[in-house]
């Protein structure tokens, strides 16, 4: 299925792409492509919600190619200079880097808009409700207003701001990853699923930024950068006892393939926090905390 | 009418943006409007084509909005520094400069995603079309793709290529203006229709994108970059021709409504013109060529 899926965003990347040198700008931003969580639990969402699999598959790898690239043109824009500054992504040189910067931001503009010419070819009939969904959730009012929270440190100012910028900058494009999924799923969904896809979208979604802040302790010095931002050593037990109830809500909303496709991220996360236990614990007070988000990780690392 | 237009842009975009003071990013890169020049194409063009005006009155601000805030995203990230990076914009600081970079990229990336927010939400029966389209001409092969084509240097190897970039960096949004404005006229336009307003919409974009390199020339003294790529000096003869090319055709045909919102443009640009002749002929060897265009431009300039 992960081959299935790195062919069709292919596919569908070389489709929206001119045919022209500046389509390899494009290319090197999505491909190869990272971990492909969002397009996976998209098709996990589908698999969950579909009595027949067959019928709208095309539409449903439109949804998970949109997903790869709308991330990765956050992903190229957020390494900008005048954004996070970043030399490197997933091993190799980041976008800028390599090419330029008015590449950089040209290609990123690009893959967002194709990510919208993708939906609006959808041939489902919820197909505008899911262009809805999608422009709002990562619009001005969603992740972009993430990333402006993020880099005007509003985010730091309280805990409630963390939560919101990981909920908008982290969670929203997450929620559509399992909205998406599941509405294409059938002809008609019902509005409750969705909402109760949104909830779980937002607990996956929050969680897993939270926890990428925990990972962040695995390392032995941090720079006074990482020090001011990451809320755990300051606010162990709100961080905690936060993950613990998303995680929860995680372990008791998703369904099977959805929870199978979870297990093998929370599986990684683990094995990590672990083998980094040592440092986390020097960073953090009250190590007290930690147990029980590792006990949720376990339980949730376990694939049916 | 322009009035109206003013502040249903205004309405329109703030239903897009955030309760936040990010909101004053976006707002300052939109408003105050420009000359619209792409909505009242929209509006002229639903004019022509509707038998009844209110029918789709919402569904027409709405594309309106979409299109001058998605003109406002081009404009704001090609002033960065990476890009043009222009200091001012229509009398004012840039965005980038008044703001800030990331500010300013961001703004861009959420006016881009709010214009097709906007899109998804018309309720007209061709609604998706609308958006197909939209993502087509605004994206990696059409808008995208000419500033590619424009930052690249590549738009001054041949007459080509410049004609290929004014047509994907100029002429697309103005086609979509013509396209979209008809699209929501009645409940089902013909293709036939669609066709002739996107060939009309090329020619008035092409023309537009010629005309201001024409204007250029009204300057005293022009910067060595300026002689190096306005094309007119050194390609007088291929320039002028077709521009007249381009203008016949918008003479044969434009309709009613969008023949005299385009004449309050050619007056202009005919009064620039003629205010700057004497300057226009020292960088023209040979001045022959630009009687046909200006006469061009007095037939045009006339509104019935």
């Amino acid at each position: 299925m992960n081959n299935q899926l790195d062919q069709k965003i292919e596919f569908y990347l070389n489709q929206c792409l001119p045919r022209h040198s500046f389509a390899d700008v494009y290319k090197y931003g999505v491909l190869p492509a990272g971990k492909l969580f969002r397009p996976k639990l998209a098709l996990a969402s589908f698999n969950d919600s579909s009595r027949d699999q067959a019928a709208y598959n095309e539409d449903l790898w439109k949804l998970c190619t949109a997903l790869e690239i709308h991330h990765a043109y956050t992903l190229i824009h957020d390494d900008l200079p005048a954004m996070d500054d970043d030399d490197m992504r997933r091993g190799q040189l980041s976008t800028h880097k390599k090419f330029g910067q008015w590449q950089a931001i040209l290609a990123g503009d690009g893959l967002s808009i194709a990510s919208f010419r993708l939906l609006s070819r959808i041939t489902h009939p919820s197909a505008q409700l899911l262009s809805q969904i999608s422009a709002h959730a990562l619009g001005p009012k969603g992740l972009i207003q993430g990333q402006a929270l993020d880099l005007s440190h509003e985010m730091n100012l309280s805990f409630e701001n963390l939560l919101k910028t990981h909920e908008l900058k982290t969670a929203r494009l997450i929620q559509l990853s399992l909205v998406g999924g599941a509405l294409l799923a059938t002809p008609k969904v019902e509005t409750k699923s969705l909402k109760q896809l949104w909830r779980l979208g937002y607990a996956v979604g929050v969680s897993f930024q939270l926890l990428d802040d925990l990972l962040e302790l695995c390392d032995e010095t941090l720079s006074q950068h990482e020090k001011d931002i990451n809320p755990w050593p300051k606010l162990t037990a709100k961080c905690s006892n936060k993950t613990q109830k998303l995680l929860k809500t995680v372990d008791q909303m998703a369904s099977k393939n959805i929870k199978n496709e979870l297990a093998l991220y929370y599986k990684k996360t683990l094995e990590a926090a672990l083998k980094g236990q040592k440092n986390i614990e020097t960073h953090i007070r009250d190590n007290n905390q930690l147990q029980p988000v590792m006990s949720l990780l376990n339980i949730l690392s376990k694939t049916n």
